[in-house]
């Protein structure tokens, strides 16, 4: 069977080169004698993978010396209650920009733990655009501003981010970390699940500016306490281990492409060519406002949802799949993260055009 | 590069056919055209391995029909928290048995949440048996009893469980479940962090009976949340889809080695191998009391320290690979999970005759 053009939402398409070197090592590691799934945690050789994913994301996102690089498990919903522990006290409260679905849940479930001030929503427009603000609109004695810098499901992206002086900035990066060059010094903390353009899913990467560290509230469970695991270089207890090797692998992969900088020109190439014939065509529709554009996720719809159904079903016939919509926005989404070719932006591309010759 | 018989304490030896069918699959799954790992976890492909992987620890385990099986994260670490945050409210109290450095460190978590009882504890003897009870010992209100089955670190396993009526009895199985059968009818909850027994490192699962459910407090975190997992089929954000796909592999094969009361038997054969040579040797000293030795981790020493470390460095000269004790005991410790064939504590055996000959 060949390997199809992969355009799900994540988990999502990986560089085949990763794929293979796992396959190569999966029963033996180097000189180790086994498979990096088999390895103790606290052995030099394991260390060693570790460290070396750890510094990689460092060199690949330039993360300042006084910033914490953290590999946790839970994924970005387990952040959504780690952000308020670990950053507001009892009493203390936070500023949410409600730019999606999981901007949302984010903000509900930070409510459990302390005041949340919803600044700013595009919700009541089904998410279609990045909310504005106003540099009024923030509450100076905010404990954190949280943002979603891309949302998946929507298909939008910060163009531009919140100037917010002393409060930090945090930021949700699971679905365009790695996708662009953002400067760490802007945010106190970052954070993505690994599904999308990291690695496979089971790994939560978190970047947090180290004077931001100590703050934790007592009940946070430990596993979720990001002071603990700083201390515990990501391993208070078992990490998840041959996920990350596999996150390594895939950065290495990334630097080989040339790091951020240079992936970025790819992403603002592969997302023009869709947009671009969105643009163009009096048949298909895109989703999301012009300005809020993401390059991770280009969501569009077709005249009718018989039609829509139809795309998906056909484009999977060519080795073009998961191109259908979430529910929220339905029609149809092409995630084109980073380990998706140009080649397979290109073949959909073609797709889009014969199918539109075909009915319209 | 030869594989080594690898006697770590987990993350741990694996099936090697687990591993060959994970390399031969990697690039792309049946007809899939895509890597497990790149699978959308909302896809039919997904989910069907998902419920092939729920479905085998039903079936291995025996589970009742009122029991949930999850698929969780955060490993056995998360469960100390996320145990009293589903069963205790605020001012109840449970019952532990501190028998090792994890039920310790289980109890201290509890304690952040609720009262927490220390019914036994062998601590003072450094844990070198399972410590005595007596029924009159636990409290009738308390909300559960918790025991860790086997104590990894010590070598130590419960010969017998507490009776403890209606109160749940919950159990942590990390380093011996699937080792041998447990009726689950005499347990409110048990879990298990998956890299001993289950597969991978990342995975945690949970068995829960369905009458404990809908008692979390309001400030459980919704990924430790077992109510929220239960109703979303574990689902209610990405699951470490690659780490539960290895499970499901790694349970087929117990499952053709004859399930577990078949792999038990060979766990018993195992363990006796390396008991009655401690036993019959005046060279080496069992580090476990006789009553409460594991199955799954056999601790000794050697006459004294410098001996203890040259065994262990010769035995990696042989292949026999992570021998060496955890600090908190010292020694040697081979562990021998379901995945070490009898061949290997074999190999292991004869070495220790060797040795013991050239160093006596």
């Amino acid at each position: 069977m060949d390997r199809v053009f992969n355009f799900a939402a994540g988990p999502s398409a990986m560089p085949a080169e990763a794929l293979e070197t796992a396959a190569r090592e999966m029963l033996c590691y180097g000189e180790s004698g086994m498979s990096v799934m088999e390895m103790s945690h606290r052995s030099k050789a394991y260390q060693d993978i570790f460290d070396g994913t750890v510094a990689l994301v460092r060199e690949l996102m330039n993360v300042p010396e006084d910033y914490e690089v953290l590999l946790l498990q839970g994924g970005a919903t387990g952040q959504f209650a780690a952000i308020p522990m670990n950053l507001m006290g009892e009493g203390d409260s936070a500023d949410y920009i409600d730019s999606g679905n999981f901007a949302h849940i984010a903000m509900n479930e930070a409510q459990k733990y302390g005041g949340v001030r919803c600044v700013a929503s595009s919700r009541e427009e089904n998410y279609r655009r990045i909310p504005d603000w106003t540099q009024a609109d923030f509450d100076p004695n905010a404990k954190y501003v949280y943002i979603t810098t891309n949302n998946t499901i929507f298909g939008t992206r910060y163009a531009r981010l919140p100037e917010t002086g002393d409060v930090p900035l945090v930021a949700d990066m699971s679905s365009n970390i790695l996708s662009e060059v953002y400067d760490l010094r802007r945010f106190g903390a970052v954070y993505a699940g690994a599904q999308k353009n990291i690695g496979p899913a089971g790994v939560t990467l978190v970047i947090v500016r180290r004077d931001l560290l100590g703050r934790a509230r007592k009940s946070c469970p430990q596993i979720m306490n990001w002071t603990i695991m700083a201390e515990k270089g990501s391993m208070l207890n078992t990490p998840p281990t041959y996920a990350i090797y596999m996150c390594g692998l895939c950065l290495k992969w990334l630097k080989e492409q040339g790091g951020v900088a240079a992936i970025e020109k790819v992403n603002i190439e592969k997302s023009k060519l869709l947009y671009d014939l969105l643009d163009e065509s009096a048949f298909y529709r895109p989703a999301a406002e012009a300005a809020s554009r993401s390059r991770m996720n280009v969501t569009f719809t077709t005249p009718d949802k018989d039609t829509d159904a139809l795309f998906v079903k056909e484009a999977a016939a060519r080795g073009l799949v998961n191109l259908k919509g979430h529910r929220l926005v339905g029609g149809i989404r092409a995630s084109i993260y980073n380990a998706m070719p140009l080649e397979g932006v290109r073949a959909l591309a073609d797709f889009m055009k014969d199918f539109e010759m075909e009915h319209r």
